[in-house]
């Protein structure tokens, strides 16, 4: 395995700072990943998302293998070169996909068979194929193991089962990896809400080994409580000198209560989906500029940012562009919301580093209360 | 009248190249102007569009109107602050706008009254209504006449009248714009295909005095042939001290051959429309990006360009974006048009100024041939 240098600078009650060093680049933590689901994190073009600051994007296995089809993106290169992204790309495994994406699944303990949502053609998913895909086709810095995903709520004996295949599939995956010097594999631990079943999977991944540690199977509808409550032990399962990587999260509260509970690592098509509906956040929490409150509201989203969008044009200006259905208003909103996002990130790491997260933390909830 | 200074420095046969001096900034010419309707140029931000070269954009006075209101947009400081672009910007009349987008269009002597499209609201739009919207709510730096737009073809008569009344209009912009010093009033030739109503239209607007002076009544159905024999007599009726403005033009074709009759300033949403649709323009004339013979194209759509869009990205990518229905591809076809487009009008500049313009338009037309 590659087990790219990952050196922690600083820790501050459970939260931590610091770097993953992969052959493409650094990755500061705790990082937030925006999403390149079908090699374009959507509406922006790669150097407007490497101006928000983010060290590293994500692509999907998923939407990749159907269109334009791994084989040919290998084809054109990988998806490094495919997308115009030189940077760290972490790719998920599929596994999330299949469940919520994808029709008629059918898992086995083989593989995961399913159906495109764009023809209906029939496609196979094992833990052998998305290792393929991912490592070899794409070409992806951070490979992630295939889990068996779960909606939620689950009853315990179906999250156990779908876990304990998960951590199967978890060590097929790391057959099939092997030995590579510029790549990473990372588990993902399962387990619903079950401590019992979140502690067990840990010692299962642990058994294996891998170069990163990812949590899984939370974000997907237990509400911000449930998942702090998971988290206040789960990542405690998890190797502390490895990087932790909450996946699909999240909200910015659900980042900095991640962070504070020892996460490294996020990503989420949040800021860029919210942002294409006219949604922006803000220090203090989320407004949509649809709303006829910013018709002629001179300030700009965030006149401290770095990013044209934020700083540069009027919330009257971006109604009108939302009003109008314009195509800048979805481009500045992602943009913004990235930056916020990537600013958020920046703000834990110096807090961690001057050892007064706790006080940011508190800040953060102040701004959201003063505006509620 | 503000008579923004025009030096020409070259002339090649009929083409001419100079500068075009407005109180924001110079304007190379033959220019061509990026359309920004609805205070925007669609699917761009204002860096990107002025990345490609682009001296002077082009606002939309019916789009304004109806939303966010010019009044409004006056509020909030006038077009250029609102939608980020620093320099010159031309708005149309609305003229055209009342005959193409507008429903139940009525025109009086006094003035034009439509629904809008938008929210089948009234409107009034008088010469002095546009002017005022145009000069001093949105603070255009080039502002046009409100001109009574014909569709093609119409019979000579009624050409006659709407030319005739076009000038009328044109009379009472004058009028009302009274004497501005860092703004430009431009007058619109009218008179369809017909030879005399053309003269005739060119002497009464001659008579009342602009800063500049427009062809209008072209490239609204009459097709490229029947448009250049209109120019072959056309543009020699406008003074040839003053800029010349074909509206709504067009293809590059057009564009070379416009040049070519001594026409300075064009403007189309050719470009931007085209490539929200997949297509892209190059040296070999057009292609459209979903063509499946792009899925494996390595290669980008120009090399040698300096636009990102152009430069950085393969076919193959793009060809991809399109399929997928992302909004990057609007906003990379959209680009890269505008480049190509202000590359070719610098082409025909450099052309002029070397003499050599008469070779440049036999090589861009063998290019075409080429392809074809």
């Amino acid at each position: 395995m590659a087990a790219f240098p990952f050196a922690i600078a600083a820790v501050d009650g459970a939260a931590r700072t610091g770097v993953l060093k992969t052959s493409r680049g650094d990755i500061a933590t705790p990082a937030f990943m925006p999403v390149g689901t079908a090699g374009t994190v959507k509406a922006l073009t790669m150097g407007q998302v490497a101006a928000t600051g983010a060290n590293i994007i994500l692509g999907n296995t998923v939407h990749l293998m159907l269109r334009p089809g791994s084989e040919r993106v290998a084809r054109l290169g990988g998806l490094h070169k495919f997308s115009g992204w030189s940077g760290p790309m972490l790719t998920d495994s599929g596994g999330f996909q299949v469940m919520s994406l994808a029709k008629l699944t059918k898992i086995s303990e083989e593989a995961a068979t399913f159906a495109s949502p764009i023809d209906g053609s029939r496609h196979v998913l094992s833990p052998e194929r998305s290792i393929a895909i991912q490592a070899d086709h794409l070409g992806s810095d951070i490979v992630m193991q295939l889990d068996e995903c779960i909606v939620w709520p689950s009853p315990e004996p179906r999250a156990a089962d779908a876990m304990r295949r998960s951590a199967r599939w978890g060590a097929r995956c790391k057959i099939a990896f092997g030995t590579r010097h510029a790549q990473a594999l990372f588990g993902i631990q399962q387990g619903s809400t079950f401590e019992p079943l979140r502690r067990e999977s840990s010692e299962r991944l642990i058994e294996t080994g891998y170069d990163g540690y990812a949590i899984g199977g939370l974000a997907v509808g237990e509400g911000h409580q449930a998942m702090c409550d998971t988290l206040d032990y789960c990542t405690g399962f998890l190797p502390a000198h490895r990087p932790r990587y909450l996946m699909g999260v999240g909200k910015p509260i659900d980042l900095v209560e991640g962070v504070a509970r020892g996460v490294d690592m996020f990503d989420c098509v949040l800021p860029t989906r919210a942002g294409r509906h006219g949604q922006a956040w803000t220090w203090e929490g989320s407004i949509n500029l649809k709303s006829a409150r910013f018709a002629e509201d001179e300030t700009p989203l965030d006149v401290t940012s770095d990013c044209p969008a934020s700083r540069d044009y009027t919330k009257a200006y971006l109604h009108h562009l939302v009003k109008s259905g314009e195509i800048l208003a979805q481009v500045m909103l992602s943009w913004h919301n990235l930056a916020f996002y990537q600013t958020l990130m920046r703000s834990m790491r110096e807090a961690i580093a001057a050892g007064r997260f706790e006080a940011f933390r508190r800040e953060f909830h102040a701004g959201l209360r003063q505006a509620a």
